[in-house]
C-alpha cells in the first residue's frame, strides 16, 4: 500500500519552519463568517483530508459566524469556552477542537479558546465551519505566521470541508483540485459584490439531526445509484451560478441554487438506507415557496442537511417574504450591520 | 427526416389480415388487473409508441382492476359507460378512448364499451393500464383474433404505457426492447407465484394530481442532470428483484422495490421546475415505515406519480401493519378472493 498522506503532514509542509514557532502574541483573535452553499459540497475522494468529490460554491452571510480568541494556556489541559460556557473535554464537540489543535501545536502546549458564535446552533448553519475557520485564522495571529488565505483555506479544510469557504466574505468557490495530498483543494474569492441579495434563515425544527452529515454524504456516495449523475450536476449548476453572479441574474442564481439543492437531498433519498432531511413542515414550506414564485415572486431556497430551509431573495421583496415566513431571519451578506 | 412509425402502422403490423375481420361475436368481454410497479417505468424514447428508456417490472393486483365489455353500436358515435355512468364525448377520457379505439375499428363501425372498475379513481393506481389492458383483450376477443399475450400487451402499450403489463397476472416484465417499431417492448410474465406477498394499498390524499404522470417524466427526462443515472439505477434494481422473486427473499424485494422508488422521485426533485409528489401526510406514512422496520418490522413502500403509498410486507405482518395504518386496503396479488 501507498503511503496515505495525513493531516500532519499537509500542516507540516504548509508551516514549514514557522511549526516551531512561539507565540508573538499573548492573543490571537479572528472573525469567521458563516457560509451557505449555493452549490453544494456532497461527497469526499479522500475522508482524512476533507477533499470533495467536486467543487462548490457558497456566499458568506457577512457579519454571522463565530469570533475565536485563542491564548497560551499555562495548565495540564486546554480550556474551552463557547458562546460563555467552559465545555468538558469529554464532549465530541471539545475531542474534535482539541484533536484539530493537536496538528498546530508544538509540544506541551495548552491553549485557552474562547469561541463565540452569533448564528443559532442546531439551525443548520455550518456553525463548524466558521468555528474552524476563525480557529486558524485565530491561530494565524497569535503565533504570527501571516500565512495567505489559500493556505489558511487549506489548513481550515483539514478541521471541516466547507470550513475551506469561511475564511472570505462575499461568493467564494472551493476548488476541488485533483492533487493527492490537496494542496490545490483550497477556497477563492469570487470578486463581486451583490448588496440587494438577500438570504432569509427559515428555522423549521430544532431537533438534532437524525444523521449527520458526514456519515449522509458516505452512505450516499456509497449506495445511491444517482450519485454517479451528481459531478456532472454540479459541474452545470457551478457555470450557471459563476455567470449568474456576474451578472446579477437573480433569476438564473435562484434556480440553480435550489435545483442543486434539491438534486443533492436526491441524491440522498436513493441511498440505501433512503436519506430524508425534510420534515413535514419542510415541504409545506417548499409548497409556499412554490405557489408564491407561481404567483410571480422571485424566491428560492436552498437546503443543507438539515430539516429548515435558506431562502434566496432579493431586497425589494423582503417584505412580501417576512409576510409569508414571519419568523424569517433576513441576512444581507454584502451589507455590514 | 426519416419517416415516423405511427400507432396506426404497428396495429396494422400486428392485425394484417385480421384488421378487416368482423365481428364473430355480439360481445367481447375481459378483465385486466392494475399492476404496481416494483421497478418503475420512468421516461421514454418514444412518445409516439410508449416506447420507454427503460425496462421495469411490477405485480398484478389479482382482482382488482378493471373489466371490459365491448359490442358493436348501431349508432353513429361511440357510447362509454364508466362505472354505472355514461360518459360524454368532450372529455379528456373519452377523446383518449376514443383515440385509441379508432385505431381498431374498420370505417364506420361504433363500439358500446362498459368500463367497470374495482380500483379507486384517484388513488394513483394505474387505472389507465387495467384500462386499456381490458379493452385491447375485450377487443380481440369481440373480433376473436386470437392475439398472443404478447401481442396484446404491444398493443396495450398503444394506450398506456403501464397498460403492456396488465394482460398478466403475477410478476410481468416489460422489456424496453431496442426496436424502433417497439415490436420487442412487451411484457413477459415471470412465472413466479408468492401466495404470502401483501400489497397495502394506503390513499393518503385523494385530490387530483399536481401534474400528470405523462408531463412529469418528459420533464424530468428532459431537465434532471440526475436522470442520466436512471438507466443504470434500472439495471441494479431490476436484476436484485429477479433474484429475489425466484429466492423468495422478501427483504431484497422490499429494499430494491422502494430505493427504485425513490431514485424515481429523486429524478423529479432534480428535474426543473422541481416535482415533489410527496405531501406531508406522505413524509409522515414513510417515516412510520421507516420507524416499524427500525424496530424489526420488515415492511416497505413504493410511490407512483402520486401522493399515495403502496406498502410491501408478508402475510404474517398483516395485523401489524393495520395497527399503524388502520384505513389500509390489503391485497394478496397471488390469492384469488
Amino acid at each position: 500500500m501507498e503511503p496515505v498522506m495525513k493531516k500532519t503532514d499537509v500542516v507540516r509542509a504548509i508551516l514549514g519552519e514557522r511549526f516551531h514557532m512561539t507565540p508573538s502574541h499573548t492573543v490571537g483573535k479572528a472573525f469567521a463568517p458563516t457560509n451557505i452553499a449555493l452549490c453544494k459540497y456532497w461527497g469526499k475522494r479522500n475522508q482524512e483530508l476533507n477533499l470533495p468529490v467536486t467543487s462548490s460554491l457558497s456566499v458568506s452571510l457577512g457579519d454571522k459566524g463565530a469570533t475565536a480568541e485563542i491564548k497560551i494556556h499555562h495548565e495540564p489541559e486546554d480550556m474551552i469556552i463557547l458562546n460563555g460556557e467552559s465545555v468538558s473535554s469529554n464532549t465530541s464537540f471539545s475531542k474534535k477542537l482539541i484533536a484539530y489543535l493537536n496538528l498546530f501545536r508544538p509540544a506541551g502546549m495548552r491553549f485557552h479558546i474562547t469561541l463565540q458564535s452569533n448564528i443559532p446552533i442546531a439551525a443548520g448553519l455550518a456553525s463548524s465551519a466558521c468555528g474552524f475557520a476563525s480557529i486558524i485564522c485565530a491561530l494565524d495571529k497569535l503565533f504570527d505566521w501571516k500565512l495567505a488565505p489559500q493556505q489558511l483555506s487549506i489548513l481550515a479544510r483539514l478541521g471541516s470541508g466547507s470550513a475551506s469557504r469561511s475564511v472570505w466574505s462575499g461568493f467564494v468557490e472551493w476548488h476541488a483540485g485533483i492533487r493527492e495530498d490537496g494542496m490545490d483543494s483550497h477556497g477563492e474569492m469570487i470578486a463581486y459584490s451583490w448588496p440587494d441579495l438577500c438570504v432569509g434563515l427559515l428555522i423549521l425544527n430544532q431537533q438534532e439531526k437524525i444523521i449527520s452529515s458526514r456519515e449522509a454524504m458516505q452512505c450516499t456516495v456509497q449506495t445511491s445509484a444517482l450519485y454517479a449523475a451528481w459531478p456532472s450536476t454540479v459541474n452545470r449548476d457551478l457555470q450557471i451560478l459563476k455567470e449568474a453572479i456576474q451578472d446579477h441574474d437573480f433569476h438564473r442564481l435562484g434556480c440553480a441554487a435550489e435545483s442543486n439543492a434539491l438534486a443533492m437531498h436526491a441524491t440522498m433519498l436513493s441511498a440505501w438506507p433512503p436519506i430524508q432531511y425534510a420534515l413535514p413542515e419542510t415541504l409545506l414550506a417548499m409548497q409556499t415557496v412554490w405557489a408564491l414564485r407561481q404567483a410571480g415572486v422571485p424566491l428560492y431556497f436552498t437546503q443543507d442537511a438539515g430539516p429548515n430551509l435558506k431562502l434566496l431573495f432579493l431586497k425589494s421583496e423582503s417584505d412580501c417574504v417576512r409576510h409569508s415566513f414571519p419568523a424569517i431571519d433576513i441576512v444581507q451578506p454584502f451589507i455590514c450591520n
